[in-house]
């Protein structure tokens, strides 16, 4: 399945500059990277679910938030990516 | 029909810092902001288009990207989202 994961992390603190290092870093982990705080994940709802756990668990919920979209099948179809490429490519190897 | 809409604009330069805002307020202008650099546009098809033109222009594409993910129909039932919210209400008014 595959599931689109975007975040916004408050980093007015020095305690919110550490959140947003995790949380990119866990999502950086188990899903690929296509804008700054955009990321695709395309894992069995197990493996999903553990990373959505673990999400939870990095985000003060009071001042941060996380967003799921869960785009189904024919996931490629429903994109359009303009402009600057990173590194992405959502059939990759995730280097973890 | 809903689109989400991402961006990455480079803020290294001044132009940069200018084309982000006015992508942002092109994006509050038509569509939901929901993160900070996430926004849900509920619109027609034409409407639509005339937006994409318009972030289109505004962008440098080699420095800067924008998604959309054509969320379809149904799509209320595909978006979770956790943590802080904002002004976020998916069927509210949009003051232009």
């Amino acid at each position: 399945m595959m599931v689109l994961i975007s975040y916004d992390v408050s980093t007015v603190s020095a305690a919110g500059k550490t959140r947003l290092r995790k949380v990119a870093k866990e999502c950086q982990n188990h899903a690929q990277r296509v804008q700054n705080s955009v990321f695709e994940a395309d894992l069995d709802y197990s493996s999903f679910l553990k990373l959505k756990d673990s999400l939870l668990k990095l985000i003060n919920p009071e001042e941060d938030s996380l967003r799921f979209y869960y785009l189904g099948n024919n996931w490629n179809k429903k994109i359009e990516h303009i402009g600057a490429e990173k590194t992405y490519d959502p059939e990759g190897v995730i280097i973890i």
